[in-house]
């Protein structure tokens, strides 16, 4: 645990003040038909409108831009997409190498997303065990450092900023946070989160699919928990355990997790395109799906704020998610009119 | 002609002034992917995240708002949609009760939108003769105005806003604008870009649908030349005659007038989703697809301002535009590596 030591909201505001200007500042996006649904007023970061297509890019940006800092000339990087493309354009912009390691099965779109920001792409096996080892294995031959997805310091700071911008933004709307929602894989972006709030009385909540709920289950352990992910249309929220530095931080500061399934999730993926006009991944529409059910017990007549994470996700998927059920049209119907 | 006397950029400055704080300032967003397939710098003006869903929001507010200052109680409105429920939104916003005429055959969103707003919706044929001698009939009753959706200076000025802003924040980012694209239904918006970019050198160019060519056929002509309008996904942009007042506006302001079919507005629509992570109605799409053309011929390694003037479109044709054709998506994906 004393990796965790000096990890404090400071960290988040001074990486703030270094990425202001480096990344968008996002809108902060609301619809009277999602605060109707939640019963509460629902204020969504829109990190979806990032550099990058995802809040990747803060981390990835703090901890690549500390490393050029410090006389590196590369960097490495694994994960199933946005982190990938996130530290290969942070590096493109700082004039570093960046070789990625994605799954053999990665989405076409980070792929080329990773290809165009001019990275080194390497494929290797579908589990974050292979990658990881890839990684190491470039690092070693290279010397160039691995800018981990979520267990780093910087990567974790860099995340906060989304969270802290919509608490300021939150506070300058004349309506501060009484709850703040973040989808979690690996935990760096709930852990960002929860430095962000620190000593502001937001209380702070989880979100992840049903079966791919590392977090939830360490947290009842009092120790970290890894899992065999289950099936999810989040592909984002799928690490198969969250990370240790991330733990440390949240395990004493979340307010809770949330369990979501599927259809939870692409319906909040429908309402983030149909009533706000933007498109989300499922990972991203996660957190709006946990705030509809959070809203359902204990969110009522409040101020919740949602990290929306990201947008990369397929067209053939947006396609199908589109189809919607008659169920659910029937509701947000009685809720608009 | 004489309507058009005074109608000046002071007049869009003013309304700017005016709604500051009244309606969202949207973002301006950019692509790398959607720059190479213009070859032009791309700045989108995201009025799909106004409020409404529309920039039809700005206009709406701007006359209902005098309206309101001069003592009236209600005012009735027609479109097919986008200006009836942002004349029903102004109206709830300025204590006025709303009347609004839409066609049988409108798109339940937005019947459903103008009734969440506190609008009493009238159905009337499916023609715009139909609806306007509905609308003047109410207005004989009530004694309630009618805000036309074009043929009206604060509503003109009211549009001309987005252009302004957009004009501004071009300038704000170092990459001030050389061409300026609107798409044209009955031409508010444009005659509307034409006044915000009077006297700065910017070309404005307007885009119609192909065979929902009024407007080009009426500056061929010399004078207003109504069509009947062809069949085409983008609704919005199918008046039968561009308005009286933008044509005197912009018969002697305009670039020049760029067709396009609907699957240039198809792929339009998809790159607005995939690349920029926001939803396009058609009509908004338009005028991408009208800087893509333009970009073959005139608007090369210049800087291009397109207004992404809405965001209201039917779940069902989502899915049906993202069901994308194998000869597209290898070219964008070749761009993209």
């Amino acid at each position: 645990m004393s990796r965790t030591v000096g990890q404090v909201r400071a960290d988040v505001e001074e990486a703030a003040r270094w990425l202001a200007g480096r990344v968008v500042r996002t809108p902060v996006l609301r619809s009277p038909v999602i605060d109707d649904l939640a019963g509460a007023r629902v204020l969504l970061k829109a990190e979806n409108l990032q550099d990058g297509g995802s809040y990747k890019m803060r981390g990835a940006l703090r901890a690549v831009g500390r490393l050029a800092a410090a006389g590196h000339t590369g960097v490495i990087a694994q994960s199933t997409g946005n982190h990938a493309v996130a530290v290969a354009l942070a590096a493109r912009q700082h004039g570093l190498a960046a070789t990625v390691v994605l799954p053999v099965d990665a989405a076409p779109t980070k792929v080329d997303r990773a290809r165009a920001a001019g990275a080194r792409v390497v494929l290797a096996g579908t589990g974050v065990e292979e990658r990881v080892a890839v990684a190491n294995g470039l690092s070693d031959e290279s010397g160039h450092p691995v800018v981990d997805a979520y267990d780093h310091p910087d990567v974790i700071a860099g995340q906060g900023t989304a969270s802290l911008e919509l608490i300021e933004e939150a506070e300058r709307l004349g309506t501060p946070l009484d709850v703040l929602v973040v989808p979690v894989g690996g935990g760096g972006g709930v852990a960002g989160a929860c430095l962000a709030a620190a000593g502001t009385g937001i209380e702070v909540y989880g979100v992840e699919p049903a079966g791919c709920d590392s977090l939830a289950r360490s947290l009842a352990a009092g120790e970290r928990v890894p899992v065999t992910p289950a099936p999810t249309i989040a592909d984002g929220l799928r690490p198969s355990c969250v990370g240790e530095l991330p733990f440390a931080i949240v395990r004493d500061a979340l307010g809770g997790v949330v369990r979501v399934d599927d259809d939870e999730i692409g319906a909040a993926f429908r309402l983030i395109l149909m009533e706000l006009k933007v498109l989300a991944e499922p990972s991203g529409a996660a957190g709006l799906a946990g705030a509809l059910r959070l809203g359902a017990e204990a969110a009522r007549q409040r101020t919740v704020g949602v990290v929306l994470t990201g947008g990369n996700v397929e067209a053939a998927l947006v396609a199908r998610l589109m189809v919607q059920r008659p169920a659910e049209a029937a509701t947000v119907e009685g809720v608009a009119a």
